[in-house]
C-alpha cells in the first residue's frame, strides 16, 4: 500500500498558500500573478514527483505519469475564491501530487500511475468551471470569446497576459484513465458535527436556479393610496414566504433551497417599487425532488400572477444535472476508510459543485470529503485539523491503489 | 379682486422650464449651473414685478413687496429631482410671482403685498428642506458643514461656487407676515381620478421610518443543511409579510406605508444571507394611526426575534411630525374654489413632504393643489392641463385676497 508522507504533504499545502496568502486563508483569483506562480510552481513540484508537466490552453496544469499501464487521473482546483479558504481546491491538488510521489515510491505499485490535475477557474472568476469544461469538450471558443471577470478583463486577454494563448487545450483521453477521484474539504458541518473523518460522496447534486420577476407599477410613496398601488416589493416577499412555507413541506430530507438574491426597483425609502427580482434556488441530489419544488414554485407564481396587481414571470436561469459518483470508486473509498477510522465515515452527497460532476460525464468519478472546521467555507477562516488531512490522504490513497489494482 | 394673466403665467413656467430641461421634464438639481442661471432668472423677474430681490446665503431667492401694510410670503421650491417634472415646485414659484404682478396691478389691492420666495433644496440634493429650514432657524452651521451630494460635493464648496457662502441667510419676521401659502401639484391622482380641479390641503402627513435589520449567519447555500441555517433573508420576508397584513387591519382611511428599500447581504445566489435590512415607512396625518402602527411593528419585529433563529432589530431612522394647516386659509382656498368651480374640490392631506410643513412651526400656513395627471410624480413625463394651471392660479390669488383683506 502506498505511504502518504504527512510532513512533506502539509508543508506543500502550506508553500501553496503562500501564493496569495490573505489572513488564514487566500486571495488567488484564477489568471492573477499569484495564481499563474503557483500553477507553474505546481508544473515545477509534478517535474520532480517523475512527472511529465504541462500547462494547457486554459491554464490546466497537468502532470502525467510516464510508463503505466493503468492510471486515475486526480486533482482539483488550484485558484481560491477572493479572500477564500486555504485548503478549497488546494487540498485536492496537493493530495494528488502527494499519491504520484507515494505510488512512485512503492515498487509493488510499479505500472499503477497517477496523472496529476490543478483545474483553472472552477470557482469561477470567468466562466463556470473552464478547466474541467474544457478537458471534456464542453467549452466552445465563442464561450471563451464572451467571458470575463468582475474587474471586466476578457478571458482572451487574461490568457494572452499568462502566456496561455497560443496553447493547445488538452482534452481528455478516455482510454487512458480508469476514472478520475477528487478529494476535498466537506464546505459543510455534517463530518465536523458528528465527529465523522471521512465522507463518501454519493453524487453532486443538482442545481436549478430561477429568476422571479415582479413588474407593477412605480410610484410616490406619499401620494399613492394604497388600494392604487402596483408593489413589486410586496408581490415578492408574499412569494417568497409562500416559497418557504410550501418547500419546507414538499423538500427530502437533504433538499436545500436559498433565496439568496434579491433586487427593488429603484429601492429607494419613499418610492413604492415598480419591479422586483428574486433568484430561487434548490439542489438535491434527486431529481423528482427537484421536479417537485420547481413545479411548486411555477404554480405559485403562477397564482401570485392571476391574483395581481402585479405580474410575476418565472424564468429558468440554470440547471445543472445531479451527478451520481461511481458506485465502485465509493465502494474502494469506503473500505479504505472503514480500516482506518471505522464507523468514522458516511455517505453523503455534495451540496457544492465541483469539477467531478463535469469529469464525470466522461470518466468514472469518485469524491472523498474530510471535516472542515465548523463547516465554513468560501471564506478566509476556512480550516481542518492537520491530523485530518494526513489521514485523508492515506485514505484517498489507499482507494486509489485498491482501484487501480482492481482495474 | 386680482386678476391672472393666463398667458403671462404658463409662458413664464414654460421660460423655468428651459433651465435644465430633459425630455418634456426637468433635470435641474440644486446649485447645479441651470440652477442658479434660474435662480437670477427669477431674481430679475422679480425685480421686473416691482420687489426687491435678494438671493440669500443657503440660496433662497426672495422677491420683497415695498410699501405694503399687510404680506403674505408665498412661493415653493425652484430645483427639481432628477429628470424630474416641469412644474413639482417651479409651479407654486410661478404662482408667487404671478400673484404679486396681479396684486401690484389692481388699485383695490394697495397695501396688500405678495412676498414672493423660491426655496433652495426641498427636494434634498444637499440636505432636507435646506432652504425653508434655514427661514425658520431650524439648519443649523454644523449641519452645513457636514452635507453633501450624492456626488460627493459639500455644500459649503457648492455654495461657495454659487457665490452665496458670503451672504447671510435670511431669517423669518413673522411680524413681517400674515403667513405663507404654497401651491403645489398633488403629485397623486386623486384630483385628476375624480375630475375634481383643486385640492385643499388639510396637512401634511408625518412620515416615520424605521430600519429593520435582521442578523443570521452567512453560509454556503449548497452544504449548509436548512435545519441549520440563520437565514436573514427569510426571516425579512416573513416579517416584511406580517407588516403588511397587520398594517392593512390598522391603518386609517388615508394611511399609506411602504416597504422602499430591501438589502440583504451578500446577495449572492449561493450564499445564504448572513445580514438583511429593510426600510419600514409609514406616512399619516393621526399621530395616533402612526403610533398604532409602530407599536404593531415593534410588536412583530419582537416576535421575529424571540421565535429565532435570526436576530431582528428595529432603529426608527427619522420622523417628521405631522403639520396641521391654518384652518382660517383652508376655509379662504375652499371659498375662493366654490365660487370658480363649485363642488369639483376636495379638503385632503397632503402624502408628500413641502416646505410649508417647516414654514408653518413659524407662520399660519396654506396649501392648495392643482391635478397632476395620472398622478405621476417625480418623473420627467409629469404634467398638469393648462387650464388648471390657470384656473388654480385664479383660486389662488382670490384666496390671497381674501386672506390679506381679513387681515
Amino acid at each position: 500500500m502506498p505511504r502518504i508522507d504527512g510532513t512533506r504533504l502539509i508543508s506543500d499545502l502550506k508553500r501553496l498558500a503562500e501564493f496569495g496568502r490573505y489572513e488564514t486563508g487566500v486571495d488567488r483569483p484564477t489568471y492573477s500573478a499569484v495564481d499563474l506562480a503557483s500553477r507553474h510552481w505546481l508544473a515545477e513540484k509534478y517535474a520532480e514527483a517523475g512527472l511529465d508537466p504541462v500547462i494547457d490552453g486554459i491554464g490546466n496544469v497537468f502532470g502525467r505519469a510516464k510508463q503505466a499501464t493503468r492510471r486515475l487521473l486526480i486533482g482539483s482546483h488550484s485558484e481560491t475564491q477572493p479572500k477564500g479558504g486555504w485548503l478549497d481546491g488546494a487540498l485536492g491538488v496537493v493530495y494528488a501530487l502527494e499519491l504520484a510521489r507515494a505510488f512512485a515510491a512503492d515498487s509493488e505499485l510499479a505500472g499503477l500511475g497517477i496523472d496529476c490535475v490543478a483545474w483553472a477557474d472552477e470557482e469561477g472568476h470567468y466562466g463556470n468551471m473552464l478547466g474541467s469544461r474544457s478537458f471534456t469538450g464542453r467549452l466552445d471558443e465563442d464561450e471563451i470569446d464572451a467571458a470575463h471577470n468582475r474587474e471586466g478583463e476578457a478571458l482572451r486577454d487574461a490568457l494572452a497576459r499568462a502566456g496561455f494563448a497560443d496553447r493547445p487545450r488538452i482534452a481528455v483521453d478516455p482510454v487512458r484513465y480508469l476514472g478520475y477521484l477528487e478529494a476535498h474539504i466537506e464546505q459543510g458541518d455534517t463530518l465536523d458535527s458528528t465527529g465523522r473523518r471521512i465522507g463518501i460522496v454519493e453524487g453532486i447534486v443538482g442545481i436549478w436556479n430561477w429568476n422571479v420577476a415582479f413588474t407593477g407599477q412605480q410610484n410616490h410613496a406619499g401620494t399613492t393610496q394604497m388600494a392604487r398601488r402596483k408593489d413589486a416589493g410586496v408581490a415578492m416577499v408574499r412569494l417568497a414566504t409562500q416559497i418557504h412555507d410550501r418547500f419546507a413541506q414538499l423538500a427530502g430530507p437533504r433538499t436545500v433551497w436559498t433565496i439568496g438574491r434579491m433586487l427593488l426597483d429603484p429601492n429607494a425609502p419613499s418610492i413604492v417599487p415598480g419591479r422586483a427580482e428574486m433568484l430561487v434556488q434548490v439542489r438535491d441530489l434527486d431529481v423528482a425532488i427537484l421536479t417537485r419544488l420547481r413545479d411548486a414554485l411555477l404554480e405559485l407564481a403562477a397564482a401570485s400572477d392571476r391574483a395581481g396587481p402585479c405580474r410575476c414571470t418565472v424564468e429558468e436561469k440554470s440547471r445543472t444535472e445531479a451527478r451520481p459518483m461511481d458506485e465502485k470508486f465509493e465502494a474502494a473509498i469506503e473500505a479504505a476508510a472503514e480500516r482506518h477510522v471505522p464507523g468514522l465515515h458516511m455517505r453523503m452527497p455534495s451540496g457544492a459543485g465541483h469539477d467531478a460532476q463535469v469529469i464525470s460525464h466522461k470518466l468514472r468519478s469518485g469524491m472523498m470529503f474530510i471535516p472542515s472546521l465548523k463547516g465554513i467555507s468560501h471564506h478566509w477562516s476556512e480550516d481542518t485539523r492537520e491530523e485530518d488531512i494526513v489521514l485523508g490522504a492515506q485514505v484517498f490513497a489507499d482507494a486509489a491503489a485498491a482501484i487501480l489494482k482492481a482495474g
